[in-house]
């Protein structure tokens, strides 16, 4: 088994431990999982659950892909006639309750014929309402996983996932943010090493991190109010995904698999007009939070 | 008063007309109205209804804005260090009732230093459930205000519909299209009036064409399984807004008005795993007219 597969089967193993751990929370629901073929090679095995105890929709995917290195990377990558490997697992989960955020995870690994190969990846979070001490346990989370590694990675990957998940339109950040890396080419066996443990050590903390909000807050009791302003900022969700998101683009420029790539968009969302937003309010709150370059740690 | 004061005009007028109408067909909603400026010459006013008799969500905007030619078209046009001049009208309406359809036109003149002009518009229509009887009544209007104008306008704009309201990663149009036509460029004053009094019949025929479906179906009962495949349908046409509406996208990157470029969308829509649609349902008869190049007429 070459580096690739080991990587690829780690996501698959991943994915099913996730899938486990969050069905424990949930106790009720059941993940549904599918698998699909790519007909150029490769495939994966989607899975989801829908209106469970604590999920009004939740997607964990994971693929491995392969094959003749498609037209839009060649472009990107300055590379022609070559063949690819990507494997990764993406999450997106939309709860019922609008005190628990929505939580976003991808992690992902990519090779290339002649040798280059890189890993990317990324957490963050969008509370409906944001609490400032959720902010501080979600970003401390993060930075203890990076400082691990490299001292270094905390302020640059939140820095990189600030500017990422930036709804530019609205001059809004879509939540807190959190850590995002793209590209991390590694210059020997040594330093690949040391970021695929980086990458297991994030991708394994995600049931732990997200428990943490699920148990806070699932037994909160929420009005219509404050579920219409969660059917809001879905809302903004879906323009980010569907106008920023690379991932995203991607997959639609290349004829991805549409039901996979659009997992992350929530089960119902909502474009009211003039929604009046009290100064003071907790809508009010959050809005002013939704900004770059917060210190929340 | 020159030709583009005069266009901007009319089409401030047809807003207001057009929100008479509607007013008097819904016999409940009132239009609110609201006034905005563009910090870089001109304005407009947009218009909206919501949660009255009829509509979830509908709105109707005016806009006339001027100034130096945006750094996006100047590349676009190739034209640089120019005056433009803007001018249209631009209507979506989402009805509560699934079997009224989703209607959306625009008419639009642009005019630039040195004598360059043109008109632009058009006028589609998704219906959440598909009736032949519907389509062809639908493009039969068209057709026959085209054809008062020049017999190749229908066939031309017809497929230019088809072509322009399409969600190429569903493979699916949006609904069963209409008539789509941008940059008709009047090679004489004479030809400009002719392009000027088409866009003016087609702008006037909005409120009688759209009345036929309002008073056919305002009536008609709909169960909690049709509501929800309307919000899924409008899923799709957040889809089609946000991934590739030319309007929309030139909007978001040029920093427009954001409630402005955004009305569009609907007040809720859905995105949820495996709709199962049925053989022989009339959700499965509508996915399968959802494509290009079907003579309704």
């Amino acid at each position: 088994m070459d580096f690739k597969e080991e990587v690829s089967l780690w996501f698959g193993e991943l994915q099913f431990k996730i899938c486990q751990d969050i069905k424990d929370i949930d106790g009720q629901g059941e993940f549904i999982f599918e698998n699909w073929n790519r007909p150029e090679g490769g495939g994966g095995k989607s899975s989801h659950i829908q209106n469970s105890s604590l999920f009004e929709k939740a997607g964990i995917n994971y693929s491995a892909v392969h094959g003749p290195l498609p037209k839009s990377l060649e472009l990107a990558f300055h590379m022609k006639d070559v063949q690819f490997y990507a494997t990764g697992v993406s999450i997106v989960m939309h709860p019922h309750n609008p005190w628990i955020p929505i939580i976003h995870m991808n992690v992902r690994y990519f090779e290339m014929d002649g040798g280059r190969s890189w890993f990317g990846g990324g957490i963050d979070l969008t509370p409906h309402f944001i609490m400032e001490e959720d902010a501080q346990y979600f970003h401390q989370e993060l930075k203890t996983i990076c400082d691990e590694f490299n001292k270094d990675y905390y302020p640059r990957f939140k820095k990189w996932a600030d500017d990422y998940f930036f709804i530019a339109h609205r001059n809004e950040t879509r939540g807190i943010g959190g850590i995002f890396f793209d590209r991390l080419e590694p210059q020997s066996i040594h330093e690949r090493d040391i970021l695929y443990q980086f990458v297991k050590k994030l991708g394994s903390s995600f049931p732990k991190i997200y428990a943490y909000f699920l148990k806070k807050y699932r037994n909160l009791e929420f009005s219509e109010s404050e579920k219409n302003w969660q059917y809001q900022r879905r809302g903004r969700y879906v323009e980010f995904n569907l106008v920023y998101d690379a991932g995203t683009k991607f997959g639609l420029e290349t004829q991805g698999r549409i039901e996979s790539i659009l997992m992350s968009l929530p089960p119902m969302a909502s474009w009211k007009i003039d929604q009046p937003i009290l100064p003071e309010s907790k809508e009010a709150h959050t809005l002013s939070l939704l900004k770059k370059g917060i210190d929340w740690v």
